[in-house]
């Protein structure tokens, strides 16, 4: 740091974005949507510290995870914090630390932004947003079925229409794998099926001694297609003995008959036994949603079912089911496909500007009655000329202006302009409210 | 890390907090109720990184601040970024870099998250919510008295009625100390002044050479009491002949006549010639809000305006005027005083409870239907006996229940319970979701 004033270029690290505010309006508008959609289903929120101790966020151990880990540190040197990567493990650790004050299941919703120390590359942020659900606690598959009803519901209320969420139950691949005797090479398997790589998935099977019959049997699983029931039907009567397979197509079969019942529409929603989802961690039903127009785009929302979600903290069994979605990259990947939901270009709906500083007492005063009314209303309260003044208003995208100068406080009338038709007319501040208000409330 | 599964406490690092959700919905509705008031005034959201360049944040230079600031790393050692220490220095940095983007008068608004490595103490968080509002490039003192408005109006819509907006101009006193030839020990002054411990006021002036007549003086300034106008007429008057002081007393006079036409109410503002706000920033209007039944608390909304926003980043000269509102101490604050706005306990305003699994289709349907009204309502998913239904629906302070079972399926109705009244009655879907919704918007 240098002690003289010496300019410094003003820019982010690498890695890191921000939005303009008339992105910024769009970007908040989508986390209200979604948490107006969470709160719908009864969710409760929560919100934990950015930081977590290093012991209790590192308690899984290792890997790519704790490469990614941005640790905390004063002057004086590295502190034993770091910045959470994910809402999950920080969900574990409150429910494990405040097990005794929560009902279960606990439906918690969480809306926060993760970081990870990732090599930055296009498309991959440091610092993203998050806004997940969990049920912990819930052991009914019927909990499954209402995951996909939230999820189209936050999709149709963000203006999408053409998606799909995918979804399987990871008991029936591991189930058929178990019954062939693959368990223990699975993992490579099922890396080559979540990648959906017909060759690396025919030569893996080969290795692990599978004959071309089984191989075969195996690819017509995991590539089932069409309508849910022509999906469902054949799981049913899928020639293999397995109870663990036979109870993923059961619960598959529940969790189909939820989805319906909670009006998710069928082309919404696609059985998809190719679905995997993260290695070791699901053990029931799995989703992922995709943009129908957008394939490259990959999952825009993934989760699924677990076990156990606070064996790292606390000796008890906490399975539950949970999504993600991963909102900083949706609304970049949105934004690019032109996708975004509308939305106003700035707060406040009217501006009032001032034909001569005299006037100023009685332009407050219009101000102030019009935010009683509700609506959102700025004051331009520089000297300048008028021209200038609608020209601000002009680039902020503000649809009316009210004009006030000596012959409007004289006639205790306001002078309105609707920007967009450019059209001015002299009329009472109710008037000019009850315009307002409506074009706010119609467009 | 160990590699095998050994348990780890769940815990927080030391000054770090976390809510359980009832408070968590106070919490968040509170921060609703500023973003809103906020936006009535027309100010813009932005969101910056909570990283950013050492370099960068540190501009500045030294002090308190950089013992405090938390230093990023990863496993290969230090970064050069730091977490924000406050909303001021990132929205510099925004301004600077964006500024051909931006349309000046520049009103934004910005609630975030900020850390500091505080000293561990009770009531000193190192994680905590700023929910800030500046008015970049505003010359014009009317933005001055804009600035209580919205105050008044956050306070004022979180429940509170008896506090006070303490408004002072730095001019006056910095025009005083130049005007007695004091210019160059002031900062001791202020601070005393800033303290308002006479004893050490007293000290200071003598020290400086001051004798007892221009000593009382100074106290009878910065002790004015009374009425806003019993403040007001003797500045004008006062005998002392400073531009700067004068200038002081005028810029004071306008803020006063349009804090008054924006509404603001005599007793919820104070001109108070002892308010000084940090030493070294503001130059113009200061604020400082208190509780007027806790004067301990302090104040709890402060801010000020500055001569030059950006210029450790850019060369151009930029005015404004902002505050801030340290919501997570403040919210403890309101806890603690028993003074938290009224709010729902839960987000579900309703729960469906089955009497028999049997009936689980027809209840998804009516939960659907409910949800489909814009009313919350969560679904009990287990099985479960309905007394522990209920027992869970009341811990968690859903006001109504539904209850269904063979009986309401046969004749398509539903059991309505209203937890508080313990009263329940078989009613029509259309009933019950009427007077849930009554309930939710009359309570």
């Amino acid at each position: 740091m240098s002690d003289e004033m010496s300019i410094i270029t003003p820019r982010l690290p690498r890695g890191f974005v921000e939005l303009l505010p008339k992105d910024q309006i769009v970007f908040n508008q989508m986390l209200v949507i979604i948490k107006e959609v969470y709160e719908r289903f009864g969710y409760l929120p929560i919100e934990t510290p950015a930081v977590e101790l290093k012991e209790v966020l590192l308690a899984k151990g290792g890997g790519e995870t704790e490469k990614q880990v941005y640790r905390l540190a004063t002057k004086t040197g590295e502190t034993d914090m770091c910045l959470h990567f994910d809402l999950t493990v920080p969900l574990a650790r409150y429910v494990a630390q405040h097990i005794n004050e929560l009902a279960f299941p606990f439906r918690r919703y969480q809306m926060q932004k993760v970081w990870r120390g990732e090599t930055a590359q296009r498309g991959r942020y440091r610092e993203f947003y998050q806004c997940d659900i969990d049920v912990i606690g819930a052991r009914d598959p019927m909990t499954d079925a209402e995951i996909p009803s939230v999820i189209y519901s936050v999709f149709t209320k963000l203006g999408l229409k053409d998606f799909t969420i995918h979804i399987s139950n990871r008991k029936i691949l591991n189930g058929y794998l178990e019954a062939i005797g693959l368990r223990e090479t699975s993992g490579a398997v099922l890396r080559a099926v979540d990648k959906m790589d017909a060759k690396d998935l025919s030569a893996r099977l080969q290795e692990a001694g599978l004959d071309n019959v089984r191989s075969d049997d195996l690819m017509r699983l995991i590539t089932l297609q069409g309508a849910n029931n022509e999906v469902l039907t054949p799981l049913k009567e899928w020639p293999l003995e397995n109870d663990l397979f036979e109870q993923g197509v059961a619960e598959l079969a529940l969790v189909t008959d939820g989805i319906r019942s909670l009006g998710v529409p069928e082309r919404n929603f696609s059985l998809d036994m190719s679905i995997v989802r993260g290695l070791d961690y699901y053990t029931g039903t799995v989703y992922e949603t995709r943009l129908d127009d957008y394939p490259k785009l990959g999952s825009v929302c993934s989760g699924g079912r677990y076990d156990n979600l606070c064996g790292f903290y606390i000796d008890r069994d906490l399975p539950g089911v949970g999504i993600s979605i991963g909102l900083s990259r949706l609304f970049f990947q949105l934004k690019e496909a032109g996708l975004l939901p509308h939305a106003n270009a700035t707060t406040a709906r009217v501006m009032i500007a001032l034909a001569d500083r005299s006037s100023i007492a009685y332009a407050l005063e219009v101000a102030k009655d019009i935010r009683h009314d509700h609506i959102n209303c700025e004051v331009y309260l520089e000297e300048a000329r008028i021209r200038k003044q609608m020209e601000y208003a002009g680039r902020l995208g503000i649809p009316y202006v009210i004009i006030i100068g000596a012959d409007e406080v004289a006639k205790k009338m306001v002078s309105l302009k609707d920007m967009a038709k450019a059209e001015q007319k002299l009329v009472t501040l109710e008037m000019a409210i009850a315009i307002i208000r409506w074009e706010r409330d119609h467009s």
